[in-house]
This record gives structure tokens, C-alpha cells and sequence, in this order.
């Protein structure tokens, strides 16, 4: 059918480790020249969760060259996606917080479970850190300047319904009927002749795309000289023991 | 009353031929150089349908110094209308793709009927080609980033509810209270002092007018590249060919 | 608590006077340095109104020097305010025409009496005036393009519900519950770590801030010699007349 599917495999929480986004972008690269797909849907086979963004645990104590591989393919994962030829097709079958959303918000179009125990938003204020002006450009395209500011500033994690009526996700189904509804989607897309539409969304996305490029090495600086802080080594800390409390 | 009507009338559709743009450039700069018309409303003389667009047959067979003169003369018509000092009106009475769809959106303000067969949009892509960047600026002062991306992309003919929903079309009336409608909203446009509500007017659209202005010979060079296509010339020709046999 | 309240108290309706202006630059000043202030709720102690906007006095029949002043205040107030590093709530509880407006568009969270006979907006255009661009970009990072485009061209008022419908206030609520709800709101923004929160900010707000600092000595002479125009005196006395006449 030239649909690709995508299905975030990374238990417990599909968390975006090196590694991770190391094969997220080489399996993206692979589908991008294989001429006989055109599309990719995007989801999870972990229940609950679409993916927990930024692995933290790459962010603590690590070398500054960790630091700077690390960051360097969290930029070339979102520049492979964001910049897609193909039609992406977000499936949100769980919560997706921090660099989980930003995967969504990538894509063409985004359908979430409509349990509102689901919840998805750029939170990462919540944590005491600064989402990258990428991500935030990213968010403006889809939600506008207003809804972006409040919610970045608040680190709003969104419940799916809420996600909905901001815009931050196209429309809402039962979780049953996702892939269902994602398939239809994707038909409707492909239907346009690919070429013209591959034009049309480089328009609508290179500004954005290039504004990275173009700062790309100061990105990574700006990352290293953040997370190396003393203060954010401790509030990372301070979440991730958080979380495994939260686990046993 | 210092108000124009401009009702367009080229059977069948109001295709935007090269004669009938330079017609309406020669209008539109004949009423602004009118100090005493403050407004224009713009509509139709035929029935069902707004304006078709761009006439596709000047874009297919044509000479290089064909495409050139019938390619500024569509920037011509933009530059004025949406650059116009006088209020425009869209009253909206039909159908309204593509180029049309492109007429109404440069006005100040749309009403359209509330016929939902009556469709509009900028659906380029359907067609295999794709909508030029100022016709996409334009498009995003009006519906936001995001409904145009995917707008755009999916080449979508909004009817006429969807496109209020959109904030595509300012307003929906029934179809004979439409020249009325669009009177009264002239006459609330011209309450206020012309000066002060020009200069806002320039402030809001100069961004937009001067990025075609710094860039017209550059997209001129891009429309005859992509229309001399053989593939693009052919998807014309055998979208004309369903044209005709749909009126026969 | 860390938060503070300015009250405006300038009777009969909290104009933007050069005092005005100064002392409330001068108290946003030391808020900023005071480290135990976090977040400032800004709201009227005059009944039904919020502010009125810039005082017209400051505009009719001065000198070049106090034009320039006078300005050159009204600049610095909103730099100050809008890119506070505080969480900053309008508390809006009277109209707020003009300037007033420009006040409650330049804080974080805007909530306003519910009562309809209270109206918001950036109505210069009926006063045969042009807002300066940063209060347009203020305005068009709040309600976006579209709506910005419409309500400045009109110099629309608009009435509390239909302000909170286009979203130029966030919320509404009834007056006697508008203070509650402020430090209800305040302490969710403070609940946020403030480092991160702040840079937040600055990331959403740096663009138009810096675009007003880069061309600041251009925006007081653009202001200098609009309105010395004889045509602007004009229109200014006529509406300070009729200003005195409501009164009496």
C-alpha cells in the first residue's frame, strides 16, 4: 500500500534514548528513499504511553561528548521527520509529554485516543528546563503564538480532550478505532499526487527547518552549557528518582 | 456613496485570463485613483460560481513571453487588491477555487452564501501544482499556520460552512441577503476616517506585499520553469479535458 | 507571598499620563529587582474602568521635547511590562480602551469582569489614529493575524464575552470573584520553577521586543510627526471635547 508503520517498541515508557533516536532516524532515512513508501504512520506497542520524551538518564553525568552526540540526534531526528517527504501520521495511543509530543507535532496529522487520561504538551518547564526554540517553533506552527506562550510557560501537560479543542491534535477517536481512523487518514492524503504535496508542505515547514540548520552547532553549545549546569544535574536527578518511586 | 461594485462576468466561470486580469488591474487602479470611492464590493454575474481561478488554458502551450506576461499579470492583480487602499469586500455568491479562492482572500472581509455546495479553497495541489508562496501568505494572515498547511497540502474545496468554520469566510448569509449584507458591512468599514484605517491597513499586509515585490522576477522565473514541465503540462491538459467533458 | 498588586488609581479614569507612565515604570523597576516578588497582579481601584489609555492631554498643544518625553514613557512601560521576568496578571475590571488595552495585552493571563457593559480593544483607528506596530505585534501574538487585521482596521471595542470569544482575555469571570481568580491563577504560574519559566518567556517574547529596541529613536520621531499633523490636533481636541461633554 506505500504505508509505512512506525511502532515505538522501548518499554517501559518509549523514553528517546541515543540509541533510540539513533534508529528512529536511520529507519526514517531508509523509508524516505525506499520510493515505494509514501507515508508512515506513527505509533506505540507500549500501552499507555505514545513516548515519554528525552530519555533523562542520557542528560545526567555524562560526558560533554555524550552530551553533544546526544543532543546532535535529537536535532537530526526532528530534522528527518519535520522535514519528511512522506505523509506522517501521528496515532496517539498513550500519554506524550516533552519530546514525545514534539515527535507528534511533527508529523502531518495527529489523532489521539480520546481517553482523557492520556495527556500530551511540551512540559518541560515542569522540570525546570527550557524546550529549544525549535521545539517551540514547532508548537507555534500547530497551536499559534498565544496558546504556545501560555502553555510552554505553564508546562502544560494537555488531557487528550483538552489537546483537542487547542488544536494541539487534529481529532480524537476511540482507542479501538485509532489505526482504523489513522489508515483512512493516510488514504486521504495519498491521494493527492505526491509531488505537488511534498512541494506544498517544504513551503509551508522550510522556515522553520532552515532556522536550525542555521544554528545548529550554537543549539548543541546551548544544550551543553545547560544541562551541565549544576543546579538542572540536580532537578534531573530529582525527577528520575521521582519517576522510579513512582514505578515500584 | 463612494462604493463600487465590481461583478465579475466571463461565462462560464470567471476564469482569470490574462484579458481579464489586466481588466481588473486597470478597474481596481482606476477606482483607487477615484478620490471620491472609499470601497469595492466584488462578486459575481454568474450563477454557482465566484471565480474558477487561473485560466488554465494560458498555461498550457503557450510561449516562454506568454507565461511571463500572463504570470505578472496575476502578481499585478494581487499587489493591487490586496494592497488596495479602498475597503474590500468579497460578497462571496459562488463556487471559488484556486485563483478565486485567492481574489477573495486578499479582501478585507468575506461573507459568503451559505449554499454548501458552494465550495472554496486553494486546491492547487489536486491539480499537481502548487499554490505560489504569496498566495500562501496571504492564506496564513487569514486561517493561521496550521489549517493552511493542511489546507494546502490536501489541496481541500471547503464548503461554504466548513470555510466559515475555518475563519476562511468572515460570515455565511442565505444567498439573496448577501448584496445586502455586504452593503451594510461597507458602510460600518467606512464609518471610520480613511487615513488612519489605510496605514493600519499597510501595517497588517506590508510584510506579505514586499516579500512578492523583492522577490517578482525570481517567481516569474519559477512559474514558467515549473508550467514548461512536460509532466505538469500534461496533468493541465488532462485536467482541462475533464473539465470540458463534465460541461458537455 | 511574592506577589504584588498595583492598583491604578488615577481618577476619573486611570489615564496613561507622562506621571503616570513614569511612576508605573519605576514601580515595575523595583518589583523586578526585589528578588522576593515573583508575580504582580495588576487591576483598578477606579469602578468601571480599567485604563483609559494614553492621555490626550499629553498629545494636544505640547512641545517636540515633551512629545518626545512623553514617548519615549509609554515605550519604556510596555518594555518593562511585557518583558517582565514576573508572572504578571491583568485583573481586568473596567474597560480598557487603547493604551489600557495594551496593558492587558502585555501580561501573562487576562481575566476580565464578565459584565458586558465593560469593552476591550485597540481602538486609535476611530480616534483617526494608527497604533504603533508593537502594539500590533502584541495584539497579533495574542489573537493572531486575522482577527488583529479586522479589529485594528475598525477600531473595535469589544465587549467583554466577545473579547473572550476572539481570545484577547483568557477568561471571564464575575466581578466580585475577579481577585480570587487572579491569585488563583497567580499561584499555578508560580507553582513553576521561575528560572525556567523566565527564559520561556523571553523565548516567546524576545522577537517583538527586540523589534521595537532596534528601531526605538525611528518609532518617537514617526509618533513626533504624526501628531504634530494640524489634521491630528484637530481630531484629538475634537475628541477631548467630547469627552468633557459625556462627563458634564
Amino acid at each position: 500500500t506505500g504505508v509505512a508503520m512506525m511502532k515505538f517498541k522501548s518499554p517501559p515508557v518509549n523514553s528517546l534514548s541515543l540509541e533510540f533516536l539513533t534508529e528512529f532516524s536511520i529507519s526514517l532515512e531508509k523509508l524516505e528513499n525506499n520510493r515505494a513508501c509514501r507515508g508512515v504512520i506513527i505509533t506505540s506497542a507500549v500501552p499507555k504511553i505514545f513516548s515519554s520524551g528525552l530519555d533523562i538518564t542520557e542528560m545526567c553525568g555524562k560526558s560533554m561528548e555524550h552530551y553533544t552526540e546526544f543532543w546532535r540526534a535529537v536535532q537530526e531526528m526532528w530534522l528527518r521527520l519535520y522535514g519528511s517527504s512522506m505523509v506522517t501520521v501521528a496515532a496517539i495511543n498513550g500519554s506524550s509529554p516533552a519530546g514525545g509530543c514534539l515527535v507528534a507535532l511533527s508529523c502531518d496529522y495527529r489523532i489521539m485516543a480520546e481517553n482523557p487520561k492520556f495527556s500530551i504538551g511540551l512540559n518541560e518547564a515542569q522540570l525546570g528546563i527550557v524546550a529549544p526554540f525549535w521545539f517551540k517553533d514547532t508548537f507555534v506552527n500547530v497551536v499559534g503564538h498565544r496558546i504556545a506562550e501560555r502553555s510552554l510557560q505553564l508546562g502544560s501537560l494537555h488531557p487528550a480532550p483538552e489537546a483537542h479543542r487547542l488544536g494541539l491534535v487534529d481529532e480524537l477517536v476511540p482507542e479501538e478505532k485509532l489505526m482504523e481512523k489513522a489508515a483512512a487518514v493516510m488514504a486521504q492524503w495519498l491521494a493527492l499526487p505526491d509531488h505537488a504535496r511534498q512541494l506544498t508542505k517544504t513551503m509551508m515547514r522550510k522556515a522553520v527547518l532552515d532556522r536550525l540548520l542555521a544554528h545548529r552547532e550554537e543549539d548543541i553549545k546551548n544544550f551543553i552549557s545547560f544541562v551541565s549546569k549544576e543546579s538542572i544535574q540536580k532537578s534531573l536527578r530529582k525527577y528520575m528518582e521521582m519517576l522510579k518511586k513512582r514505578k515500584s
